[in-house]
């Protein structure tokens, strides 16, 4: 097989999908064990979801070799949001300074509803950057299902819990296939929308997908009424429909 | 590292990616290493794009291990598509019922625009399946423009150049970032409908990500008003975002 080695003196954001460890891709594997540092975020408690997905590449790893992981606070205040990250970026950039290559692992992809983006930004004009996409838990979704994301020429949009509520309504009630990401706290909003737009039959409920507490519901009527975790989604698919 | 082997009697939908042989998963890997089957559609000169993208895992099997080339004629024509798949499931099922396993190569993501579903409507209820995901080439896209696909608030939709005019002018009006797959026949009408809505200097275009023939065009209006190939598409990002 050919070998990609990760290179002095360049950042790579590297997705390593939706949770099940042998869903990162060949490159990702063999960039994790190749580069000098890798990094994550990390929760207050140092607890990194993306770490945990690449367990099987990062165990292969030298012990000693360096990681870094950036903490993240809880909060969706921004400005805690930012420091963290401008913080990440400045351990980042003095490793690549020393000509080091550098490992970010994402969840995912990393440029698809990630934070990735917001390194990249903060590192792109004065360094060197390389991004290796991810499986999205979209497509994660799908498989799971065994259900086409799309046919023909049914639409297909991705929302996020992020959405207010008139942007979801519209978007269940012109759309064939929608996927709702980040659907954890915005739960209770979501379920009203897809009650309201007739589409709760449509309605799949996924979460930690391809993980030991991956939890995957074809009736959502069923689902509590309160918040849920944050790596959870909802794909809506049409009941009918013209293959 | 674990290792995922191929079950007898079991057919895959398996995803290899959207042209880099790297980006391939570690699942797929172990699946085409220790398939005892492997099958794809090929044109009409024997040429398969799914089987060339897994060219390094499929080098690793035994040189004797059966392929199945499912034939796929170039027309639009339902019927003659129907036919082959058709017949493409009966070989399969020949297999599956000697208690053989089938690994079936789609290019990106099988669920996602892509053929697989036909075979999995044909397969599923009678035999047991699974899907393995893949990079689809919207997320490779976006690592390719080290680019968000999407950031907070905005929308996102993917459309495919098997949509109406009317649709595609719709949805490049109403949302931020429109990716529309299989651009290669309907280019012409693409470029238009991006001009009709002022979205031209958001375009780019992608062709044949991470692959020799990769080609990839952030000036859109430099594009021949011509068909493209079918593993062309393009990406919409609002020039101004607010991250």
């Amino acid at each position: 097989m050919n070998n990609f080695q990760a290179q002095a003196g360049v950042f790579y954001g590297v997705g390593v999908g939706p949770g099940d460890p042998l869903l990162i891709t060949l490159k990702a594997h063999q960039l994790i064990l190749s580069a000098d540092v890798i990094c994550y975020l990390a929760n207050e408690s140092g607890t990194s979801q993306a770490r945990d997905i690449a367990q099987y590449s990062i165990k292969s790893r030298d012990e000693s070799a360096l990681e870094i992981a950036i903490p993240m606070p809880m909060s969706t205040n921004r400005t805690a949001a930012n420091g963290a990250y401008d913080l990440g970026a400045q351990q980042i950039v003095e490793q690549i300074k020393q000509n080091k290559s550098v490992v970010f692992l994402c969840e995912g992809d990393p440029l698809f509803f990630g934070s990735f983006s917001y390194l990249l930004e903060r590192l792109s004009d004065d360094h060197r950057c390389l991004v290796v996409p991810g499986i999205s838990s979209v497509n994660a979704s799908a498989s799971a299902l065994q259900q086409p994301l799309t046919l023909l020429q049914e639409s297909f949009v991705v929302m996020s819990g992020r959405h207010t509520d008139a942007q979801l309504e519209q978007a269940l009630n012109t759309h064939d296939s929608v996927v709702i990401m980040k659907a954890g706290r915005a739960r209770p909003r979501i379920l009203a929308m897809l009650d309201k737009t007739g589409r709760i039959q449509d309605a799949n409920y996924l979460a930690y997908i391809g993980s030991a507490e991956e939890e995957i519901i074809i009736d959502v009527s069923q689902l509590a009424n309160k918040p849920g975790p944050y790596f959870s989604l909802f794909v809506v698919l049409r009941q009918e429909r013209n293959s």
